[in-house]
């Protein structure tokens, strides 16, 4: 008898005016795979009655939801800089700490020092290696990201996907997750989940 | 009997030209609590004969010490944006996912929406939410990064050190670091390790 794979949907797109309908959308596409989408409550806790910090409502919901999950989607689409969202890498950090099979996309194909480089005054220091404005070292491995994202997602078999060309909308576009919910299909499988 | 705590020193001084010697001032201070710190290894991988990406050994290397470490503590000044270090985030949320105490410290005492503000042109949408140049909500939660970062430390009991004042060098001051060994040195104390 199949089983229905739950899948936790991190990504600033949470951060969208249109989130809740960002969100649909992919749980949408996840439904097409057989998978039922987590996303997160950012948008949707409120004021609480009681007096607790809504960031700590947030943060509980989110980590439960991360829990309960079978897998993970995270968005790693540069936001405020050359990286990916804080939040969403943390979480994915937590995932695989958790031993949670996770999938990544980028909507930005290039690689971390061409990124850091559209940003200021990088270069070369005697050595050879390319340093920011602030001196610090700009890591040069092709990777998207800072090495423990794309070495964390390449170890657990399923490479950081990018797709190639602009996207029209570099934070709603969903091709990239779409690949990533393919890798995922392929992943969980070949797995027998452990009750 | 006592016994000496592993604690895994996180942080993007690892890209400092000079790292290592960092490294020895961050292990000195460690020393003088009792502890021994574990220092990241991305400066002394090099070249592999067999040739195995570099950036996977570092990966490797990093995760092996993650996992022997008692707790963590982690620099979260930013880094290329607001926000912390995208490496040094990951390895936050990955010792929270093995269960780890970690503590942490940022060199920039301001709150997250004052320094997006800073970068652009920030404003309030009609809802009166903040929105940064790209439309995205700006977290306003007096929290100094992402809310998953500092409740994710809160969460633990050990709220995120922000020492008031510009340091006099962003990536080298320890003032921070050291509150976060008396964090740390308060809270191992209490505890039990199983071995």
């Amino acid at each position: 008898m199949s089983r229905t794979w739950l899948v936790y949907l991190a990504g600033p797109e949470v951060f969208l005016p249109d989130a809740l309908e960002i969100g649909r959308r992919k749980q949408a596409l996840c439904a097409e795979h057989g998978f039922v989408g987590l996303y997160p409550l950012d948008s949707t806790i409120a004021a609480d009655p009681n007096g607790e910090r809504v960031d700590r409502l947030i943060y509980r919901a989110n980590v439960a939801m991360i829990r309960s999950a079978d897998a993970g989607i995270v968005n790693l689409t540069p936001f405020r800089g050359p990286s990916a969202d804080a939040g969403t890498v943390f979480e994915l950090g937590l995932m695989i700490g958790l031993g949670k099979p996770c999938f990544g996309y980028t909507n930005d194909a290039d690689d971390l020092l061409a990124r850091t480089r559209r940003l200021g005054d990088a270069r070369r220091d005697p050595a050879g290696i390319w340093r920011d404005a602030d001196g610090m070292e700009i890591e040069d491995f092709g990777n998207a990201d800072n090495l423990m994202i794309d070495a964390g997602l390449a170890e657990q078999g399923a490479a950081l996907v990018r797709p190639r060309g602009a996207p029209a909308s570099r934070f709603r576009d969903l091709e990239g997750f779409a690949r990533c919910l393919a890798q995922a299909g392929a992943s969980l499988a070949g797995s027998v989940r452990h009750l």
